[in-house]
Parts: structure tokens; C-alpha cells; sequence
């Protein structure tokens, strides 16, 4: 299978999470992470959005991933704060896809049970599993090690119909 | 007062409505209206918010507006709309200020006061309201027409402070 690198993101207003990874085949690369800030919530919302659109667009420009993955967001209590996160999230897959990319979209939840193998998991055990699984010295922050976290999932994701007919071939040769 | 060209839009997943008009003092000339659509409901978020995106830069490159104004979304008793609705917002967003241009924001009360004179207003009065204002033979359906009175809404705003000015002289002049 060809490299393939892959950029995750985990949406926020005020903070968005990013990680850049390298995948080849069953091997992950750890190239970069980091996060976008939106700046002074006391600037008006346009500004604030066109802040991470900007950051995100850096990021592109700067690793040039070839695929992207985005963590759904989740239904806030507070229908504001849904309102908020959603147009942060809308203004960050502009970027992603004015650049033509490719986003996949995975829950929460998804990539916990991708990284640390069930959906309770807390952020520490998010954050150190991928530092295991990318060979690090020290976990990202939360918001970067939840992107790396979403490219992760992605990665595992691509690599299943590879997996698929492996498993099929096997089958078939058993027989 | 300068010449301005405003854009003015109602933003939505499914159908975002544009409304383009030139601004000189009290004079006000219609230029361009109409929607852009999100296409097949079918397509996963990010294609259908990357044909919003793509929608409104090609109407920013075709018509070279210099000032955007955009309708505040209301928060739907159905929270899944509310986040549809703020991630398509956030990707118009996203694609004004990626243009440079600065983006002021009237929620719909607003608009209806603008222009008819009432927050009550219906969507009817919006549209008789806006072909009167910008001396066309047809209002343009409801979309393009909420556009259209964003933007003069926005006009009407922007003169403002010169209004206000203006108002504070003859205050002076009169004692």
C-alpha cells in the first residue's frame, strides 16, 4: 500500500487540534501536531472563524496531506455552544476542502475504540496510546493527541478493505 | 458617501441566498440575486458544504463586492439543525474572509426592522419591501430576497454614523 499522509482535526471555536501522520501500510510516522487558536473572543465571530480557516490553510500548505479526517462534533447541552462549535467546524472543512481534499468524518467515540479499543476512554488514555502507537516521547496536548487520534482512526479505516480481502483471500485459500 | 458594493447572505445547508447591490448615499441599485445549492442530500457534510463554499467564491469573483453582511442564525428547537445550519454558516463565512472582506452580521429582527419597519414582519412583506427598495418588477423568491435585506439592512447601517453626524450639525447649527 502507498504512503498515504493523512491530517486529523478536532473542531473547536476558541481551539482546534491538528496532526499530521505518515502511513505506509501498517507503519505510522508522527510528522507534525499542534493547535490553531481563533484569538481574542472579543473579536467579532467572522474574524474569529476566518482565524482558524487561515491556520488551517497554513497547516496545508506547510505538510501537504493527501487526505483528511475530522472528529464529529457532539450535541451540546447549551444550543449556543452547538451553534459555535458548528460553524467552527464548518469553516475548517472550507479550508480542508478548498484544497481538495478528501474528508472522512468519525465520532468520538469511533476513535476512541480505534485508539484505545472501547469508547469509554478517558483523554489520558487517548493521549498515551498515541504516544505508544506514534512512538513518542511525550503525549501532544488534548486537542492535538485527539487529531492525531482522528488521523489514526482514519488510517486503521482506509487500511480495512486491504484488510477485508486479505482475510477473503485467506478464506478462500482454506478451503 | 463612496460608491459600495454589498453582499448580503441568507445562509443555509440546503439553499444559501446571495443578494448583490450597489450603495451610493440614499441610492441603492440592484446588481445581482439568487441561491446556491448544496446539492443531493445523499453526499456526505463536507462535499455539500464545499459546494456552498465554491458557490460563494465564484459569486464574490464574478460580482467583486467590497463589504459582506449575513443573516444570524436562529437557534432550532431541533439541535442537529441548529449545528447543520452554524456549519454552513461557518463555511459562507469562511469564504468571505477568505476574500478580505469584512463581514458584519443582523440577525432576521433586525432586517425586518430595517426594511419594513416591523421585527414582525413576514417573509412576503420582506420580499414587496425589498422590490420596492431596489425598483425591480418581481421580487426574487424568498432566499435571494432575505439576501437583499440583509444587505440593505446593512446599507442602511453603514450611513449611520454619517446620518448621525450629519443629525449632531444641524443640532449645533439650530442653537
Amino acid at each position: 500500500m502507498a504512503l498515504t499522509r493523512w491530517i486529523g482535526i478536532d473542531p473547536g471555536l476558541r481551539t482546534t487540534g491538528f496532526g499530521v501522520i505518515d502511513v505506509d501500510g501498517q507503519k505510522l510516522t508522527y510528522i507534525a501536531s499542534g493547535t490553531i487558536e481563533s484569538g481574542d473572543p472579543a473579536k467579532g465571530l467572522p474574524e474569529r472563524l476566518g482565524a482558524l480557516y487561515a491556520g488551517v490553510k497554513e497547516v496545508l500548505e506547510t505538510y501537504h496531506p493527501q487526505a483528511a479526517a475530522i472528529e464529529e462534533v457532539f450535541l451540546n447541552v447549551n444550543p449556543r455552544s452547538t451553534l459555535m462549535l458548528g460553524q467552527a467546524r464548518g469553516a475548517v472543512i472550507a479550508a480542508l476542502v478548498s484544497e481538495k481534499l478528501p474528508v472522512a468524518e468519525y465520532s468520538a467515540l469511533r476513535v476512541k475504540q480505534s485508539i484505545v479499543g472501547t469508547g469509554r476512554a478517558t483523554k489520558p488514555q487517548v493521549q498515551e496510546m498515541v504516544k505508544r502507537l506514534l512512538r513518542l516521547n511525550r503525549a501532544p496536548g488534548t486537542d492535538a493527541s485527539d487529531a492525531l487520534g482522528v488521523a489514526i482512526c482514519a488510517a486503521h479505516h482506509a487500511q480495512m478493505p486491504q484488510a477485508l480481502s486479505a482475510a477473503l483471500t485467506l478464506t478462500k485459500r482454506s478451503k
